[in-house]
Order: C-alpha cells, then sequence, then structure tokens
C-alpha cells in the first residue's frame, strides 16, 4: 500500500471512531423492540394527529383522543413544584370529574411544553380545552390537555386551534400507532403496547401509547402516556389500579434522576365490556385485569428507558433483604441513579464496588457484612467481601450483553423492589451539552 | 498542497478532535489554583510521607502525621452504612479519646482504601494503628488511619508496617506538600492551604492538606482531609467548630453526588498557642478563628471540585428565598447534582429550563410564580416567567467563564444555602467508563 492509501484508511479508522464516541451513527437507539407491536382498539376509543407546526414541520405534531359517553379517567402527575400549566389544568379536572353522559377529551402537542410561562400558560392550555371541548362537543373541563418540548416559550395556542376542527374529524379506533409518533419528542421511536385479559368471562383490552426518553429532559423529553381500556370499573377503583401500577412501572424507572415539570400518565375506562361494573379496586374479578394493567404499564416504561438518552444498555435492579418495600426501592433507585454505576456499565466494567458504595449512600439500613452482589447469577460479593468463586472475567464476559440485571440483598430484613434504568454514555453527555462553543 | 499533505492535515485536526473529546490533553486541571499556596507548618505537627509501592510505583504513597502531646482532635467522616475498616476505627478512637500526655498519630495510604475487605480488612487498620503506635510511643487507641484507592482487595498493610519506622523517622514540620502529594489518588494536583488569624491577641495558625476528584469514586478517589492548628481549644469545642465549618464547606460541594465509603476529614489542636484554653465553641474570643478555619475548609473542598473528574467548569449555586437553609441546600444540591443541569453547563448552554425543572424536582417549597434565576448579575427569569430584559445572547457569553454563579430565589421565606459543584463532561465518562471493549 502507499502512504496516501495507509494514511486515508487511518483517517477513516479516526473518524469511525470520533463518530461512535459522540453517538452520531445512532438514529434509532439499539435497545429498541425489533418489531412494532400491533396495537389493539378500545371500543369507545378514537385517536387522530395531524401537523399544527408547533415547531416541528413535516410531522404530526398535534394528537386527539376521544373516549365515548360512560367513560371514566384516571391520571397520575409529577409532583414537580414547578410543574406546567396543563399538568395543574388536569389535576383540576381530575378532582372535579363527575359521572356524566357526555364523552371525554385528550389533547396533546409535542415541540412546546408549555411550561413556566406565567398566566400566558394557562391561557394557552385553556384555549386548547375549550377548542377541543367545543369541537366534541363536551364541557371544557371533561378535556384533559398535555404538552411535551421546550420549557419557558410561549406556546403559540392558535395553530393548535387551528387544526382541532380536522382532528375531531378524522378520529379513529386505530389511530394509536399515528398518535404515538405525534407526541415524540427526542424519542428515537414510538412508544406503544396492546394485551388482554378476562374479567368475568369477557374478554377485555388495553391498549396505549408513552412518549419520553429521559427520565426526563424538560427541554424536549417530557413523560407522556395515555392508555384505556374497555373495562367497566369506577373511578375510584381505576384510579387505585393506576396509582399501584405506577409505583411499579414508571415510578420504578430512571434515565437520569430528573424530573420533568409536565409528566403526564392517563388511563380512560370506557365500560363497553359486558361485566357489571366494579367499584372496588380489591374486587377478587380484578386479578388478571391488574396483572394486564401492571404488565402493559412496565412495558411502556421499559420502551421509556430502552430511548433513554445514549443508552447502550437496559439494566434491571433487584433490591432484597431491605428494612421495608420502601427502603428497598430507596436502595435500588440509588444504584440505578449513580453516575459511577451507570458509567461502570457504559464501560461494560464489572465494577461490584460502585454498587456497595450506591447502597451505602442510600442513607437506607444495610448490613456491610451480609451484603450480597450479584451479576446476573453470578454471586460476586457476598458476608462484606469478594466471593470466593467469583472471577473477575466472568463479571467482565457478562457485561458484554446488552440487557443486564444487577442483584443486591442487604442483609437486614424482607424489604423488596425492582427498578430499571440505562447506562451514562458519551452520547447523553452530546444529546444534552449541546456543546456550543 | 499534495492530496497527501492535505489527508494528513484532516488526519491531525480528526486526531485532534478525538483527544480533545475523551479528555486524553488534561494532565492537569483545567481549574486547578495557577500558584501552589505556601504552606505554614503547625507548631507540634510534623509530618512525613514514603513510597510502600501499594499499588502505585515511583511516588510516595504513604503519609504520616504526629501531633505533639497535649493536642486534642475533631473528626467527620462519610455517613455511608457501607463504610470502611478505618473510618469505623477512627470513629471508635473519636469517641474513646481521652486527655492524655501521649502524642497524637495520623496514617493514611492511597492506592487501596481497604473498603469492603470484610474481617481482613480490621486486621489490615490494626496492624497500621499498631505498627505506628510502637513507632510513636503510643497507645493503639490514639493513631487515626485512612485508607484511600480501590475497594474491595485486601490491603498488603506488611508494605505499609515496613515503612513505618522510616515515616516516624523523617518526620518534618514542613513536611505538608510532600504529604498532600501522598495521599493523590486520581487528583490531577495535590491540595493543601493555609491560613492565619488571632486569638486573644495571639497569632493563630491552620493549615491543611485534601485529596479528592469525585465525590466520590469509591474505586479511587474517596475525599481525605487532614487540618491542624495550633490553638488552645479543648476538645468538644474542636468538634463543634469542625461540624459547623464542614456544614458550609466539604459538606456543600459536590462532583457526582455519589458517596465514598471512606470520606475522612480531621482537625487536629496542638495548643502550643499562648491564649488560656477555650472549651466553648460559642466563646467570643473564638470569631475571627471560626471564620479563618471555615475558609480553609473551603479553600480545601473548593480545590476538590476544581479537580472533579473531567470538570471544565467551577460553579457556585446560591439558592435564596427558601423555607429554612435546610430547604434551600436542599435546592442547591437538587440544582448542582442534576446531570442535565451539569451537561448543559459543559455546552456552555444557558439552559434556566433546567434550573427550573432542579428547583421543582427537589421536593421542597417553591413558588412557580415568584420563581427568580440569575446568571451572574444576569436576571433570566422571574414571576414564572423568562424576564423582559432578558436576551440568550447575553446567557451564552457568560456561559463561556470558567467560574460561573447561578442564582435561584424561590420565593417562599427567607432560607439560603451556597453549594459548589463542576460540569459533567466526555471526559468524566471516560475517566469513570473505562471504556474496556
Amino acid at each position: 500500500m502507499s502512504d496516501l492509501e495507509n494514511i486515508q484508511q487511518e483517517l477513516a479508522a479516526t473518524k469511525a471512531a470520533l463518530a461512535a464516541i459522540k453517538g452520531e451513527d445512532a438514529t434509532v437507539s439499539p435497545l429498541a423492540p425489533k418489531t412494532l407491536p400491533h396495537i389493539l382498539p378500545i371500543s369507545g376509543v378514537t385517536l387522530s394527529a395531524v401537523t399544527a407546526e408547533v415547531r416541528y414541520t413535516g410531522r404530526d405534531d398535534v394528537m386527539m383522543m376521544k373516549l365515548d359517553s360512560g367513560s371514566t379517567i384516571a391520571g397520575v402527575f409529577t409532583k414537580s413544584s414547578t410543574r406546567s400549566a396543563p399538568v395543574l389544568w388536569c389535576e383540576k379536572a381530575l378532582s372535579q370529574l363527575t359521572e356524566s353522559s357526555e364523552p371525554l377529551g385528550v389533547i396533546a402537542n409535542a415541540g412546546n411544553s408549555n411550561a413556566f410561562t406565567g398566566s400566558a400558560g394557562e391561557e394557552s392550555t385553556k384555549a386548547m380545552a375549550v377548542g377541543t371541548a367545543e369541537a366534541l362537543g363536551i364541557q371544557p373541563e371533561r378535556v384533559f390537555v398535555a404538552s411535551t418540548g421546550v420549557i419557558g416559550e410561549r406556546l403559540p395556542h392558535q395553530k393548535i386551534e387551528a387544526v382541532i376542527e380536522k382532528l375531531a374529524n378524522t378520529l379513529d379506533a386505530n389511530g394509536w400507532s399515528q398518535g404515538a409518533a405525534a407526541i415524540m419528542t427526542t424519542d428515537t421511536f414510538p412508544k406503544t403496547a396492546s394485551t388482554q385479559c378476562e374479567i368475568d368471562g369477557e374478554t377485555i383490552t388495553i391498549s396505549g401509547m408513552a412518549k419520553g426518553s429521559g427520565m426526563i429532559a424538560p427541554d424536549m423529553a417530557t413523560m407522556l402516556a395515555f392508555t384505556a381500556t374497555d373495562a367497566n370499573i369506577g373511578q375510584a377503583a381505576l384510579q387505585t389500579l393506576l396509582n399501584e401500577g405506577t409505583a411499579i412501572s414508571f415510578n420504578a424507572v430512571t434515565v437520569d434522576g430528573d424530573t420533568s415539570t409536565s409528566d403526564t400518565l392517563l388511563l380512560g375506562a370506557t365500560r363497553k365490556a359486558n361485566h357489571s361494573r366494579i367499584e372496588d379496586a380489591k374486587d377478587a374479578r380484578l386479578t388478571d385485569f391488574r396483572t394486564a394493567l401492571n404488565k402493559l404499564l412496565q412495558d411502556l416504561a421499559h420502551q421509556v428507558v430502552r430511548d433513554g438518552e445514549g443508552a447502550s444498555k437496559f439494566i434491571e435492579v433487584k433490591v432484597t433483604g431491605a428494612e421495608t418495600d420502601a427502603s428497598a426501592k430507596k436502595i435500588a433507585l440509588s444504584i440505578a441513579n449513580s453516575p459511577l454505576v451507570k458509567t461502570a456499565f457504559a464501560g461494560e466494567d464489572p465494577n461490584w464496588g460502585r454498587i456497595v458504595m450506591a447502597v451505602g449512600k442510600s442513607g437506607e439500613k444495610a448490613d456491610r457484612d451480609a451484603l450480597t452482589i450479584k451479576f446476573g447469577d453470578i454471586l460476586v460479593a457476598e458476608k462484606g467481601w469478594v466471593a470466593d468463586s467469583y472471577r473477575e472475567e466472568d463479571g467482565a464476559a457478562y457485561m458484554r450483553a446488552q440487557d443486564l440485571v444487577v442483584s443486591a440483598d442487604v442483609g437486614i430484613g424482607s424489604g423488596q423492589a425492582t427498578v430499571w434504568t440505562c447506562d451514562l454514555t458519551y452520547a447523553y453527555i452530546r444529546i444534552n451539552a449541546d456543546y456550543r462553543s
């Protein structure tokens, strides 16, 4: 080979190394599901999406969902003290929700989160609710509003009002996938899930969509999720089921420990199914439904983690032996949010000392001399020291997998919890630092 | 230029871009002090350092400090539930400390933290204490032991025992700088500070050293600090002064929110000064001393942040208007530990929306519609929205500085706090991910 050819080859290799570190080669998360799920329509639910060019062009950016008359709805929202005008609107709407023959509406836009926008933010939210209410022939208080995108910029709600009529006229029971694509911001793939179960011998369907790829970038990556079922469940019971399911799904995942000002999760129930209405979340007929709902919520929450900004690994963190379940969850989140643990995973480094550190810093009770740590099925540490059987090369080989399980038993009691996270990579820095220079 | 020359030039530029991102060009932190401070000796304190090759070769890695008879000592340690054997030893030694005519000793090594090493860890710590005690002619309970470095590997304490005699024979009042260099791990520069003040008309000296460059990598970057004064202050008062000073210095800095299993801060007082002994921390004669001590502790703590792994910016976060001072500190740490805030600083992005997010997620009371945010003297946001006077280009220009101040007034009460942190860069990922592949 000539000098020129040699140097050309070295240049190509150096450029590839630079691109790989900066993550420029990843247009879709490497952890994305390989196939898109088939979304089952829900009797009584129709959806539509159009382009309003709030911020993006050449793609849908507003979504509408309608729940037929007789429906009810439950919601869970961000606890942030600086939460957005749409979140405050939804919290109020939910607290005032009454039984009514009127349908329910949901309107959501991507590109502008209408957060930290002062009194103008309330005006924009109200305009979206009123416009949707008029188009659907319902009271504005029966419309739930969500916005995701940049923070601190006034939402040009006129652009959304201008497309509401079109949204209302194109509602379709098969609109789930189109809706899921319309609410994406920094997401690299749309997130949907669908499942069936039985209540009293009747087949029940649950479907849903989500968006989010940090947990959370208030700039562009708020978590939103809209789910619905045809089950005949009363509002209070539905809310209890959603709270329980959220605790082990959306509230058990973390990308960077940051919390959005706009996180919104809704679960509508159209009550079209033929079983008698269930008013108590403890009703034994809900066993199968509860399992299916929790699985669907976990599926959507895991997809959010799999689209975590810059993620190259999906990590399950299981903590057992804690004083209580709540204590176990705090320890698990301490591990899952530790930058040192997350960078070790990015580097495929079986650095179990950082797990010990993260257990220790959680502030929760743990017995250092009874601590057991496992990577997958590999026993790494026990009784306060590295296990006799552990070989570093086994740990290193395990770390090369894309999906990882880390277990820690803290040797105190029987409390347990599982949370999910992703690694912390160069690409996370690239996505969030914006390196202006 | 020929094709060959063109391509050679492009190759050089691409290699430089790759090296810059990976931080390979930074051997000393860009935030390091430009000149080393002059360390004043403390009457009654001598130090020495030698090489024991615990892990490193070709450099000192063990340090000894002796405090003459009549001295007392105060200490603050990591709260981690998985804290190391040396930390447990020091806590016990401090709790049992009595007035004695015997001197006090400190022995510290770098390269192995003796953390999570089971009962072998206790054995190694005891061996270091007993060896030092014999060399100094004191009881082992009067020796304070600290270790920093890798976790989970048995400490070869025989290597340290073999050099203790040499350490004891080379103790020198001017040994501070050599000692500071001996305890470095991932540090890129040694950290020392020295100051003088007055008690009752007498000139009092305080000097100290610290190490640490994450807050903290249990692998290699534990925070250790050893400080001393010739002031004549009783043990209880000294401990109170150290606790107060730690709250606004070492406990007000964060690099990555991770806490080491080995953090140890000691303050010795040799009582050689000619003023009468002070037994009460509230004694009015301590006003000047307290100010000087706090400034010295802050100086050392800031040096730890300035050596933060991969740091390119030093950031002061000031929170005012909170419900209480404790609430203000929680909000300030929520801002300072947010990966999204820290990556924005790395990218010189005046992303004030992330400050709003971090205030909101802190869990502390804040009035979204009274929130004020400033970058330096630039008013960025007020009354729940971007300030009329704010121009994005002003914020962007401010962000280019190396030292930054971010202020947030949360509009609730009069609680306030200041914490210090650094940015989150590609180099942090490089240093901690170890990217094996």
